[in-house]
């Protein structure tokens, strides 16, 4: 049994703050329970006593009997405080319902409530959330709409307001629901922890989670990747825009990690986002009532042609295959084909077929194996047809569970009635084709396995690497000197040219010669970031008199711009052969902890931001995606006759940075800019590395 | 008066093939005539003869007494070509309802009854079409729904099915029609001629346009440059796709011509294209509901948090500016927020707000003159606050119709029957929220004056340019050699360096003094394409021995590379100096004729696709637009602090490119590989040139 069992299948529960009255948040969720027909034991709370809805008022929690799995609180913010340690003895779960916390920057408070829930062993969902609905007793301990449908789609909702709405939603768009669980403030309890419980309830069959941040990125990947096969999550992630993300710091005082990364982790993880709530409603919809699709071919069947040709834009746009097997095609619909129709998917039976000829149509299109999924289109013609095609469209989608089928229904009130009847059938159903498509999409997005691949064992010299870092932090850098940087990831097994640092003329000619001609000089100092803005990069040295003039003209050039400048040498390396410069790098993200980025150097990330993420480690299979991803790729592989740069060294630079910075939690940002990639090999030209220095 | 006037607003109509029988179209032609109350004469015509509808049937249409306005066709197509002469003489419009024409491949059916009609001065609209509803009148000439409420709508659709579900999705949504035409296989009459009457016909103030291809793409944007700036139009293009196109083409048998040339000639005029049917119809009932907004500034404001920045996140991505002086903000709503809420953008009022204060936030809204556009979002809680709701958003929205307000309920039974409700009254409202984003950019969007700039008059030597294109039609070569269209651009006024033709190692040694070190030789021939690829360059030739190696080089490996090549000699240029590459192209679009595109050379062009399209002659103003368009913009104005290009010169080559193929039709392909741009000038590198040469 999961350890949130009590919290979705109470044996009983308390409310801290029932209300006598009518319209109070404290009377409304007493209601719901009773309303919802919960058969466990209901406990009010309330120091005038008395009764509320049959249920005796109990003047203390302390006087109830029993130790209690549920207590719901919905007393105001001061006094939650006051009567948490009370309430926490008790139960094994509470709800705070109340309001007026960390999200009014009350951080103090909530952060009291929580240890203070902690010393009796109660874990917290909330504070600031509407309740949570829950089918398996069944019980709805929200302050939300009473009636809800039961089904197989759970939601988790960050946003109160929002989550309300959609019980509302669910029910209009008679969308059952497993369970609805309202997170708010996440001040112990996180959607983590939820989807936990529910990846692991049979009741469920699809995860509709609203977040406007992730505090705890790993813990969510991780449940992510145990997730079960038959079981699927579609997450709407909102504060993805800037404005939109200055709108979530003011609202719940999360703290919203990059979206970009925010992004990449989804997808390295397999999870499907959606971009709008209509989407993420109509997905979840349509995950929760079809089957998986057994294989890509889309056929598309149309009474319209304008609708197919619409519909077949979109199945390009979203990769979609339409099957184009013109001699399965013909032969599968030619017994119901008008004298002007088409086979040629979208298949349109033009609008001559009425009811009977467009119902025979789909049960051929459901009876070819070769066809894996149907879209099927109806314009509605304003006639009496559509009481007829309403029929059909019921008794073949009853008759036929072998694939997966999604309907629109384009046109008037006969359209709208369509729909409706549909939907109460369980049937996905949709107004508009673009909605079917991209929700055609996400039913093979969720049922696509996700194999990141496997950690390999690297071998890397750790002592030494911690030698470097302890030496800065004992001086208290935390930008590492660019020689300390190559060190590190040399001794991490990564292919830095020799490198070695002068500290006076004569020193740099004997390095220049032992490393041999040419070679390419920089300043070694913390103080300065843009070395070559200040001259303090020479390149493409040929003998000892150029070594000794740019020692001078370094030295002479950086004093003069950066007076400040502790300079600590010159730095004194092989010229590297021109290759494909690109940039790896690695940073600290708030919601996600160590990730890596790579992209191609100079344009392509500057001007084009042409990169990808991955959480870092990152096993060898998944960085070859994350490689793909970029729009640069072809780069990599060879445009115009050329040959393939190495894509194994730089797949192994990667990976061993991203080993490196995991082992590694002081480095909080790394870039090799550039790793120049060859046709074979790849090597580091500079780096960059800033660790973490503890006051 | 417009010349399509009799169409829109016939005083008669004549229906050939008129039927007794219920439910056949040539009776719900009739019937939908009289039931929409047409106050003209109707002929209903049939050999048969009687009356249908209270109307006398006449047996043959000379038998009409009076010349007709509008003849409507329902007969099939092999009686259609028979009867069409008659029709013709009596009639000054005929609308072709039957179908079995080019869509099927009918085309000489189709041609001949085009000029039949012709000949007796009779315009066609069809055939293959459901006819025409004129809210003028008003009359409904269709066999589609007889229900459609008049307001300030015009459809012109492409698609037959697809039209009449619109018919019916109007009715649903409450949108009112000015006009909808069905254009079918645009025989005759085509989008552009409907299109400008639409835009002088009072009763319309927004074009909904559904087509699916264009064949005189330059006739269109001619009338909508011309179009009144109170009048909008949005068009719905399908067969963008691959797969799309293919429906398409076995669909109406129209040619698409490229998306992505389509996508920048709208552009190119300022016309908003929506990618969905749904967003087309939402942004057409947003336009013609709402004033057009007079400032950026836009405010939302919601009863609940995530909605907000749902909607935040949505604003950004469709460019929409927050309004954020919180100055103001805090002014305009600080007597309506509760204790919790937030007065940054979004606005959030928290659910807290009952319809009182909901209203009393409104109206602060439409009040202050900084705030330009509001959108009001309302998360239903599934209590009895919605009626006061409603009746709050319908007093306010009809109280105020200074700015747009477009409005989105999101939750169940009371959400939908609010935005019933509110559409009922005209007003723009969403269950989805993005929806409503979407409709305000569509708002912004078609309100924007688009003006393009005028053409320059500039000189060139076209009696040299001609000369040079009849020679090679004379020979029958297509492709020009590339001394040939260099030349052809340096008599345009383009800055070719010098070039010149050597066909015998003394002569190139002899050009390349002329010319002056280090030159480039390229081997002129007609048969080869790649030059690089066979071997037929050498760069960087610094002096006379260079020269007869290189000229031996080049000749020896073409000769071996391309046996059949007849090779005229090797073309001598000065080595150009480093600058940035860029690509200038034109060719001949089948539905806009001549465009140009402009892109950054290699990569860019190759990989990434990052080009521009232009329908040509181009007036410098749009240029700049067009360069602004690639998203390498940065490389052509200096990034890390590098100069910007020499735009001027550049501008000034893609403006002569533009005339240069305006004025010679002949020249059907061209291309500019590379256009080397410097800090000061461009420079023409290598050329390309096709001509059209006439059997």
């Amino acid at each position: 049994m999961h350890y949130l069992e009590p919290l979705f299948n109470p044996k009983n529960i308390a409310i801290i703050g029932a209300s006598h009255h009518e319209g109070k948040i404290g009377h409304t969720v007493v209601k719901n329970i009773v309303d919802s027909g919960y058969k466990g034991r209901i406990y009010p709370v309330n120091p005038k006593g008395g009764e509320i809805l049959g249920n005796k008022v109990y003047k203390n929690i302390s006087e109830i009997e029993e130790d209690v799995d549920l207590s719901i609180i919905v007393v105001p913010a001061r006094i939650t405080v006051d009567v948490i340690d009370e309430v926490a003895k008790k139960s094994k779960f509470i709800i705070v319902i109340t309001s007026g916390f960390s999200e009014v920057g009350n951080i103090e408070g909530e952060k009291k409530l929580i240890e203070n829930a902690k010393k009796y062993g109660a874990r917290v969902l909330g504070p600031n959330v509407f309740g949570i609905y829950s089918a398996k007793p069944p019980v709805n301990a929200t302050f939300g709409p009473s009636k809800i449908k039961r089904g197989n789609v759970a939601v988790i909702s960050q946003s109160g307001a929002l989550g309300i709405a959609m019980i509302g939603k669910a029910s209009e768009e008679n969308m059952g629901l497993s369970a609805i669980v309202s997170i708010g403030n996440k001040a112990d309890l996180t959607e983590a922890e939820i989807l936990s419980y529910l990846f692991n309830d049979n009741l469920t069959k699809v995860v509709f989670l609203y977040i406007e941040g992730l505090e705890n990125g790993r813990e969510f990947l991780e449940i992510v990747r145990n997730k079960p096969s038959n079981k699927s999550i579609i997450v709407l992630k909102a504060g993805r825009s800037k404005a939109g993300a200055k709108a979530v710091a003011s609202h719940t005082g999360s703290l919203a990690g990059s979206d970009i990364v925010f992004d990449s982790a989804l997808r390295q993880v397999g999870i499907l986002r959606a971009d709008t709530l209509e989407d993420g409603l109509n997905w979840v919809a349509s995950v929760a009532l079809s089957p998986p699709p057994k294989g890509k071919n889309v056929v598309i069947v149309t009474n319209g042609g304008g609708l197919g040709v619409i519909a077949a834009d979109a199945c390009e746009k979203y990769g979609l295959k339409l099957f184009d097997d013109m001699k399965i095609l013909k032969k599968t619909f030619e017994d119901v084909m008008p004298e002007f129709g088409s086979y040629k998917n979208p298949v349109d039976i033009t609008g001559q077929a009425g009811g009977k000829e467009y119902r025979m149509a789909l049960e051929k299109a459901f009876n070819e194996p070769n066809i894996h999924s149907i879209l099927a289109l109806y314009c509605d013609r304003g006639d009496a047809q559509m009481e007829e095609i309403k029929k059909a469209l019921i008794e073949v989608s009853k008759k036929y569970s072998n694939k997966p089928a999604l309907y629109t229904i384009f046109g008037g009130e006969g359209a709208s009635s369509i729909i409706q009847a549909l939907k109460r059938e369980g049937i996905p159903a949709f107004s508009d084709v673009e909605d079917a498509v991209s929700s055609l999409y996400a039913l093979y997005k969720v049922n696509e396995r996700k194999e990141e691949g496997k950690l390999e064992k690297i071998e890397m010299k750790e002592d030494k690497i911690s030698e470097i870092i302890e030496r800065a932090r004992k001086e208290g850098r935390r930008k590492l000197l660019s020689n300390e940087a190559k060190e590190i990831l040399k001794q991490a097994g990564i292919d830095v040219p020799e490198f070695f640092v002068a500290r006076n003329i004569e020193e740099a000619i004997k390095l220049a010669n032992k490393i041999g001609y040419p070679v390419a000089m920089k300043v070694l100092s913390e103080d300065i970031i843009h070395k070559t803005d200040v001259g303090g990069v020479i390149l493409n040295i040929e003998n000892d008199k150029e070594v000794a003039d740019a020692y001078e003209a370094i030295i002479e050039s950086c004093k003069r711009n950066v007076p400040k400048a502790v300079i600590k040498g010159v730095e004194i390396t092989k010229m590297l052969e021109k290759g494909l410069e690109t940039i790896i790098g690695a940073t600290n993200d708030a919601s996600f902890g160590k990730v890596v980025m790579f992209g191609l150097g100079g344009i392509y990330v500057e001007v084009m931001k042409d990169v990808s993420f991955r959480v870092a480690p990152v096993p060898k299979k998944e960085i070859r995606r994350m490689l793909r991803e970029i729009e640069s790729y072809p780069l990599l592989t060879g445009i115009r006759g050329e040959k393939s740069k190495d894509l194994d060294s730089l797949v192994d630079t990667i990976y061993r940075i991203g080993i490196l910075v995991t082992k590694f939690d002081e480095i909080i940002e790394l870039d090799i800019n550039p790793l120049i990639l060859y046709e074979k090999g790849a090597k580091v030209a500079d780096a960059r590395m800033v660790i973490e220095v503890k006051k």
